[in-house]
């Protein structure tokens, strides 16, 4: 990236502003820093008198711009200090003096260092290149197009630094304006590879010295050769560079695997009272089926639902995994002493009366006492967690049985049960379902490490309204994503604007955008809302990895076909242009005055043969990787008759391996309800009186096999 | 608008360009058409020799554009035929010889009028302002900003012309990117109104003269004190004038009437064989409890369903207002001379075979037919129509017989199905269901002005792919949307992009756009989804119309708030700021750890006191416009105990005449589905494992109330 000479300037030049005190580089120092990682900076010079400076200019190439340059003045602008379009010796010879009187009369106590003498780019596309440090995710970058227009509209992408070249055309060519850099009405192309390459060794930049809080390259000038970063501006900080404490993936699984497959778990505050939250617990323990060793701990009780009870978690004779903590808040950091000292892995932390009710001193106080045991905390104020492979309802809400491969998490307990709601009315198969609360410790990305290597689970759908370490989660969800889908409600989207920020980066670094764009480059697939969330997670395992892009529509509605058409682009699905020969072959099947083409509508008159040999048609040939069925009620082919028909001919061809997506829209009477049941429980997604959901759950299992590389 | 002398001005240069059968105006022939219209353009002359353009520069002020001037040459900048920035008389001169010399290389036949000579305005923000004529809408004026990044991203808006400077204002404000014309980082204010009259004045332009097929003011610049049509472009073709027949109100409520509620009701190919449609169409009628005379046209019958049959409509005794089509389309145009002879009002026309197949000769056969006998056509190709105030259900589908408010109507029978399901699923209280298919006659225009004046229906819900007459459809919708809701969705939204066109705003006329703008102009609720079309027609009527802004989340959840925060704003609502003393009033009621403020988060232990206090306090203060409920399911507060403390204290307020819209978004286990329809039942629009629906649905009363001008 760079060499150890221009590493050692930049630590050089850090140095003397640490040494200063300041928390801003001057533009020469900026522009050093850019040439040290190979950005480029147009020809420019210092000049310390006005005869300098029109040599300098003279050599450089006419015409210049000069700027103010002085340790003491920020706003170059403001201060009179830049001076554009010389375009002659005169001109500059007049300027340095004026940039000089308009500095004193500024500020007159400013130390002037110099008047920098810069060669004017006069063509190019502007383009704003930064990077920002973000609460979250850490070192990010960015890039928008340059001007009045992309700062009001917000067009920019954001990307973990470092980020490659790959990932960096990305974000030139995910603007949504991008179609400019490619020279529209005659404009020239950009060398979008010059750009990339800018982001690139920019977030390197950021990479290697944390302490660059904020850096502007704003203007960057692009032609068709080149990218040159007009104006530098830097802003450093210390405190930038500090990183969040990390636990290898080894010690995440060791903790994980012992608190989601305990052979035994504590309930410390076990009651026999019934409406006690002790109470719950036991029973959806006992009742839920958990085999392992259930210990009550309670002092005032001999048993508690016929189990023997202890009087402290120190006195019970075996192992202990996982300890429950059911217990008012303020007796927590004892009995939590005493289970760290038993060896427990995992604290389940139900109450609540910690960092969400202000009392953040109580919850640090409890992580310590965790730390210094190694015992992981999940909590605290949750519900607790479910894992039904082991039968383990550890929550103080009803147990859940229904095994299956979705995996959920939730921040907030008001979703948990939303989840627990729908899955139950749904019947979703569900492997686990996590309540995360206040994440004082375990967190979203410590989850998602157990369901990587969890068999039982095949999606993991999660409710988070933030991330304590975002560039731990998005490494995470790169990594898990690629093997399994991953989908995210990230709530609180449009709660928090652009932050207060030194730099025009950083104005543009609103919270949600960064998230976007971030969850998206590791692979996790963003639900838009609650339901979407729970759509998803139901839809998405069931249906197989699409082999292709090409989707086809065959509809005995043409006006669901019409819809059908909407909610594909909708959801970035690839109609596919049907061919001439296989026009014909789906014209054999249906009235002359149906329609090929894509969608193929069958019309609505039709027996459920004409169903069944073009959905036949549409799973047997290669050309086509997906299908989205559109069905119109009629007496000709009532709804369970058509649901029928497709299950049957979608397991005929699944017997002869032939494995493709198949989602489906009903439209009709009542009955409509039950076939979209049945369709649903033999693999086909299929909704009534909607058009939009099937769509959008294909459209998930799209957004995944893309993302996870699976599609071609 | 424009004066007399004006008016002639144009109507001179149209007649010597249809002589000439050009179909583009010359740039000072648009100049002159501009400037009868009071359109500003930049001072110009035409110059016929160099020494002349030299004079003719000096006085106008340099620097001067000049351009070609030749009927035969259309696309100037490709001749070589514009020169820019000429800063003296020798540029001046020498460019006038270079232009003549490109002129002529480019098109040695081109006839040459002579060289505009116009001053060179050299600041301001670039808009484009033009005028098309839409095949549905007929004449529309665009807005938008002029520039590469605008052509990209397409940010432009429409209006149906005619537009007021009111319209027109709005069309300024409505773009993505209004913010620029604010002036933005020290640029420049610009005059809106200035730009808005523009926009007026090219609207009433093209409006008096229809011939004026297309119209690009391109670029327009506008500064602080005005806006100057620097480039004109016009189109003209005599076709464009063309204005589709219409009824007046009177004619189709007349009709309307006799067709939603007839006396007598003939079935012409009723049958006595069960699954033939005739045979449907007439159980349906009988079963469905229609009280008025049914006569069965069959020849070959005597009887059916105990009802005399007749061979011919001719025979039939009384007067008959509707006739059901239920033969194959080649007996149709026969049947319909009878029928006409006879004197119904309606032909309700269930085949297909007509112009969805083709046959556009048959249909517009029939619809000649139809005319001549002063007969209005439903249909063809539909499942018929419902009208449950009469129990009458003139269709083959299975009648429906819940009432209500609610119309629908759909132009696919598909859609139709889905909507007779959901319908009943739901128990939505439904007026009338109606099929308009091929839309022969009857569309959606006809429909609304029976629905406003049918104290049966209180919101109208249209399903369409394309609108026949789309000015007819915008202004009818506008003046019934001032009285019912009027909820459309329209299909179709993304297969169709930018049209052929010849003239730049023509080509950013895609169809989509166009009909987003004007039905939002119209005071139409946009439905994005099927889905979304179903719910807001059930949950818009039972919200009461609320009577500010104001809306306040109060949830048990607090994960539900944040979501529910999230959709209020997705969804144009504004979350109401709380007063100190409001604030106050909430914390008297919620732990001390909950947080007022908006959502008010009364925290998920509370007993049902809490929900009931809050509740009660958020109807009761006057400040506070609309509730939305976050529900969190726990042993405290059971769901169905919830949803009965709401149903009592809302109605608790109704009777004291207080009514605000309360929607509840429910999170928990199973049974919080139940309590859901017990509130919705009530008129709490309440759902289930979803915080997204409830409020999109108060977002669609919102938009419906604001448009209808009934907010402050």
């Amino acid at each position: 990236m760079t060499t150890e000479t221009g590493r050692a300037a930049v630590e050089e030049i850090l140095a003397r502003a640490a040494e200063e005190g300041r928390s801003t580089l001057t533009a020469p120092e900026g522009r050093a820093v850019c040439e040290a990682y190979g950005i480029p900076t147009p020809p420019e010079s210092l000049a310390t008198s006005a005869e300098e400076a029109v040599a300098q200019a003279t050599e450089i190439g006419l015409p210049v711009v000069l700027k103010i340059v002085s340790p003491d003045i920020l706003h170059k602008t403001e201060a009179g200090g830049v001076l554009v379009g010389l375009r002659n010796a005169q001109e500059v010879e007049d300027g340095y003096a004026t940039i000089l009187s308009n500095a004193k009369a500024y500020d007159a106590s400013a130390r002037v260092t110099g008047v920098q003498v810069q060669q004017m780019l006069t063509s190019g596309q502007e383009v704003i290149i930064g990077a920002v440090t973000d609460p979250s995710f850490g070192k990010i970058v960015a890039f928008g197009l340059g001007g009045v227009l992309v700062e009001v509209l917000k067009d920019v992408t954001f990307r973990l630094a470092p980020a490659s070249t790959g990932e960096a055309l990305s974000m030139v060519d995910g603007i949504a304006a991008a179609e400019v850099l490619n020279g529209v009405r005659g404009g020239e192309a950009v060398d979008k590879t010059a750009l990339a390459d800018v982001v690139h060794r920019l977030s390197r930049l950021v990479t290697d010295f944390p302490q660059l809080a904020e850096v502007d390259l704003n203007p960057v000038l692009a032609t068709g050769d080149g990218a040159t970063a007009v104006d530098v501006r830097i802003l450093v900080d210390p405190a930038a560079a500090a990183e969040p404490v990390r636990f290898s993936q080894d010690e995440i699984l060791t903790a994980m695997n012992r608190i989601m497959k305990p052979a035994a778990v504590a309930v410390i505050g076990a009651s026999a009272e019934d409406g006690k939250i002790g109470n719950s617990v036991m029973k959806n323990l006992v009742n839920g089926g958990y085999a392992g060793e259930i210990y009550p701990i309670n002092p005032k009780a001999a048993e508690i639902l016929d189990r023997k009870a202890y009087s402290s978690i120190a006195d019970v004779p075996g192992d202990v995994d996982v300890a429950v903590f059911a217990i008012p808040a303020k007796f927590v950091p004892a009995a939590l002493e005493e289970a760290g000292a038993k060896g427990v892995a995992g604290a389940i932390l139900i109450p609540s009366g910690f960092g969400e009710t202000g009392n953040i001193a109580l919850q640090n106080e409890v992580l310590a006492i965790a730390r210094d045991h190694g015992v992981r905390i999940l909590g605290p104020n949750i519900y607790g967690y479910y894992y039904t492979p082991e039968n383990l309802s550890a929550t103080f809400c009803t147990p859940y049985d229904v095994k299956g491969g979705v995996a959920l998490s939730s921040q907030s307990g008001g979703i948990g049960m939303a989840i627990l709601g729908f899955s139950r009315s749904a019947g979703m198969g569900v492997s686990a379902i996590v309540g995360v609360g206040n994440k004082a410790d375990i967190d979203e990305d410590d989850l998602l490490t157990f369901f990587e290597h969890d068999d039982n689970t095949e999606l993991v759908a999660m409710h988070l309204e933030d991330l304590k370490d975002g560039r731990a989660f998005a490494e995470t969800a790169k990594r898990v994503s690629a093997k399994k889908p991953v989908v995210v409600l990230k709530a609180g989207r449009t709660s928090e604007g652009a932050r207060a920020a030194g730099s025009h980066t950083g104005a543009l670094a609103g919270n949600d955008r960064v998230y976007d764009d971030i969850l998206r480059q590791s692979g996790v697939i963003r639900a838009p809302g609650l339901n979407d969330l729970l759509e998803y997670a139901r839809g998405v395992p069931k249906l197989p990895t699409p082999k292709g892009e090409n989707v086809v529509i065959i509809t005995g509605a043409g006006g669901s076909g019409v819809l059908l058409s909407d909610a594909c682009v909708d959801n970035g699905l690839t109609l596919m242009s049907i061919p001439d020969d296989l026009d014909a072959a789906f014209r054999e099947y249906i009235p002359p005055f149906g329609a090929a083409g894509n969608p193929v509508d069958i019309t609505g008159g039709e027996p459920p043969s004409t169903y069944r040999n073009t959905i036949a048609l549409g799973l047997s040939d290669d050309r086509i990787h997906s299908l989205v069925l559109g069905y119109w009620h009629t007496i000709v082919t009532p709804p369970m008759v058509f649901a029928e028909l497709v299950v049957d001919v979608v397991e005929e061809f699944r017997r002869k391996g032939i494995h493709k997506p198949v989602v489906a829209s009903l439209s009709g009477d009542v009955e409509v309800e039950q076939a979209s049941e049945h369709l649903y429980a033999h693999g086909v997604v299929a909704y009534p009186y909607t058009t939009e959901k099937p769509v959008a759950v294909l459209g998930a299992k799209y957004r995944w096999a893309r993302s996870a590389g699976l599609l071609p």
